[in-house]
C-alpha cells in the first residue's frame, strides 16, 4: 500500500456553533428534547436566536471537532465540508486552516449561509443541539477529491451527512474510495434521532461500508431497536467491524469481533460542557489507531480527550492534547 | 428634573471580539506593544488574522462592555453604536440587546464590515487589542437621539470614539445634550496611546465637557505628561470632577475635590484574561452611583465586576453581577 499523507480525513457538516447558557425551562417551554440535535431552518433558527441569551460563537461540526482534536494530538488532519463565502464562513475556514488541518473544499458563493449550530447549554452541563445546516447542504460528490481520501489511513464519516441529501453521495464516494485504496473507513451515529431518521441505511452502512464505528449507547441501542446496553453490544459484534461505544461517565467499551476492552472514563472535577465530548473521543481513539496502539489504548486516549472538551465551554481542545496525554503517561 | 427613562447610556465603537491565546513571542516577532490597542486597517486585520491562531468570537467594545455589565447589576442601560448588517453586525446586536439593553441604532446597509477586535490573551492573561474599526466609523451625530440622550441618568463615552473622526461629532453632541438636560457625563479614557494621540482634546474634554472621568495608571499617566501615579491623582483633582483612577491589582483610587478614596481590588485565584476589566470597573462604579451608593461603594462595585471578568476569557460577565455584588455583602 502507497504511504499515507493524511492520518484522518473527516467529512462532516462545516458549522460555526453558538453556544449560550439557558436553563431546562428555556428548553421545556419550547419542547426541545435536551440533549439532542435538532434540525431547524433558517426561519425556526432566527427565531430561537432571538429567544435566547447572548452567545459565544466557536467553530464546530462533529467531524471538524475530531480532527481539530486529531491534530492537537500531533496527527494530520484534513476536513470536507461546505461553507458559505460570509463572515461565519471565514471564521470556520481559518479556526481549522490555524491549527494545520487541511481544508480546501470551495465556498458556496451564493444560497444559504454558513452553517450555525445554537448549542443551548443547561446548568448541569449538558448541551442540546439546534442546528440550521445552511451551507453545508451544498456538499456533494465532486467536493470529494480522491487522491485525497486515498492518501488517508482513515476516512471519518459523520452520521449528520445522512440529513442533506447531495452530503450522502459524497459520503458514499468517499467510503468507497478509501475502501478500494485499502485504507479504513469510521463512521459515527451522531444522535439517536438521527439513527432514527436513517435506521435502515445506517445498519447497511456498518454491515458494508465502513470498518470503525462509533456511537454513544443511546445511538447503538436505537439502531438495533434494543433496550439495553448490553444487547446492542451483542448485536454490534456481530454486525461491526470494530466498535467503540462510549457510555458518558461509564466510560467506553471497545469491541473488535470477540476481542472486548472496557475502559473506564477519565474523571472530571465538573462538566462545564459536554459538547464535543463524542467528537473528541473519537479524535483521541482515531489518533491511537494511527498510531498502531493497542485498543484499550486507543480507548484511554479517547476518554482523555473527552475529559478535556467537557471540562470547559466549546467543543475543540483549549490545550495541547499531546502535551496532556504525555502528562497521563499514555503516549 | 424629569424621571430618568435610563440609567446609562453608553456611546461607543460596536466590535465583535476574536479572543485567541498566544505566546508573547508572537507579539514581539510583529512589533506589537503587548498590552495596548492598536488600529489595524482591513487588510492588516486579514494578514494579523490569517497568522494568529483559532478564534472565539464574542461581544465587545469597551462602552458596550460597561453597559452590558451594567445590565448584569440590574441597571438600565442603553447603548449607541454602529455595526453592518452583516453576521458580526447581527451577533453584535442580539447580544446585547437579549441581556435587556436597548439598542436601535441602525446598521449600516454598505461600507466596511463590521469591527472586530483581534484578542490576542498571552500566557500571563494580559491581552493585546488589534482593532478593525469598520462600521463603526459610521456613526454620527445622527445617530445620537436627543430624548433618549436627556432620558439617561449618565452618559458614558469612550475616549476610542476619538478616532474615526464622525464618531466625535457624535460625542459631542450626546454630551452637550446631557449636560443641557441637567444630567451627568462619563469619559474613560480608553488607552494611553489613545490619549497620545488626543492628549489636547481630551484635557478639553475633562476640563469643560463630561464630569465624570475613568483612566488606569498609564492613561492618566500620560494625559498629564507625568511619571508618577500621584502626580497624575494631584493633576485629575484639580481638573476632573469625578475621577475614577484605577490600578490593576493596586485597587482604584477615587478623587471628588478634596474626597479621595483608595479602594482595594477584589483578589482573584488566577488572571485568566484582563479583556474587559476596565470596562466592567466602569460598569460597577456607574451602577453604584446611579443607586445613590457612597463612592467608596461605588469602587468596591467596580473592582468585585472587574474581578469576576478577568477570571474568564471574555469582556463580559458569564455570571450575575447583582448576585455576585449581594454573595460579597455590598448590595
Amino acid at each position: 500500500m502507497s504511504e499515507t499523507t493524511t492520518d484522518v480525513l473527516g467529512i462532516g457538516n462545516a458549522i460555526v456553533d453558538v453556544l449560550s447558557r439557558t436553563e431546562d425551562a428555556f428548553l421545556e417551554a419550547r419542547g426541545i428534547a435536551k440533549g439532542a440535535m435538532q434540525l431547524i431552518d433558517e426561519a425556526q433558527a432566527a427565531t430561537l436566536y432571538s429567544e435566547m441569551g447572548p452567545g459565544v460563537e466557536m467553530s464546530g461540526g462533529s467531524a471538524a471537532n475530531t480532527i481539530a482534536g486529531l491534530a492537537s494530538f500531533g496527527g494530520r488532519g484534513a476536513f470536507v465540508g461546505k461553507v458559505r463565502d460570509d463572515q461565519l464562513g471565514d471564521v470556520f475556514a481559518h479556526d481549522i486552516r490555524s491549527i494545520g488541518v487541511e481544508f480546501q473544499t470551495g465556498a458556496a458563493t451564493a444560497g444559504a449561509s454558513t452553517a450555525r449550530c445554537l448549542v443551548l447549554v443547561t446548568p448541569d452541563g449538558e448541551r442540546t443541539l439546534n442546528t440550521f445546516l445552511g451551507a453545508s447542504t451544498g456538499l456533494g460528490p465532486d467536493d470529494v477529491d480522491e487522491d485525497q481520501v486515498a492518501g488517508a489511513s482513515i476516512t471519518y464519516l459523520e452520521g449528520y451527512l445522512w440529513d442533506p441529501p447531495e452530503a450522502k453521495e459524497a459520503f458514499l464516494k468517499a467510503a468507497r474510495t478509501a475502501r478500494k485504496a485499502g485504507r479504513d473507513v469510521a463512521l459515527t451515529l451522531s444522535d439517536p434521532f438521527c439513527v432514527e431518521r436513517h435506521r435502515d441505511e445506517f445498519l447497511e452502512l456498518v454491515r458494508n461500508e465502513v470498518n470503525i464505528v462509533f456511537a454513544n449507547e443511546a445511538e447503538i441501542m436505537s439502531l438495533y431497536q434494543v433496550d439495553n446496553f448490553d444487547d446492542a453490544l451483542q448485536a454490534a459484534k456481530a454486525d461491526c467491524g470494530l466498535a467503540a461505544l462510549t457510555r458518558s461517565a461509564a466510560g467506553c467499551v471497545i469491541a473488535d469481533g470477540d476481542e472486548v476492552h472496557v475502559v473506564d472514563a477519565v474523571k472530571v472535577d465538573r462538566v462545564v460542557d459536554t459538547t464535543g465530548a463524542g467528537d473528541l473521543f473519537a479524535a483521541g481513539f482515531l489518533f491511537g489507531l494511527t498510531r498502531g496502539k493497542p485498543l484499550a489504548a486507543c480507548g484511554q486516549l479517547g476518554s482523555l480527550a473527552a475529559s478535556e472538551v467537557i471540562s470547559h465551554v466549546g467543543a475543540r481542545p483549549e490545550t495541547s492534547l499531546a502535551d496532556l496525554a504525555k502528562s497521563h503517561g499514555i503516549l
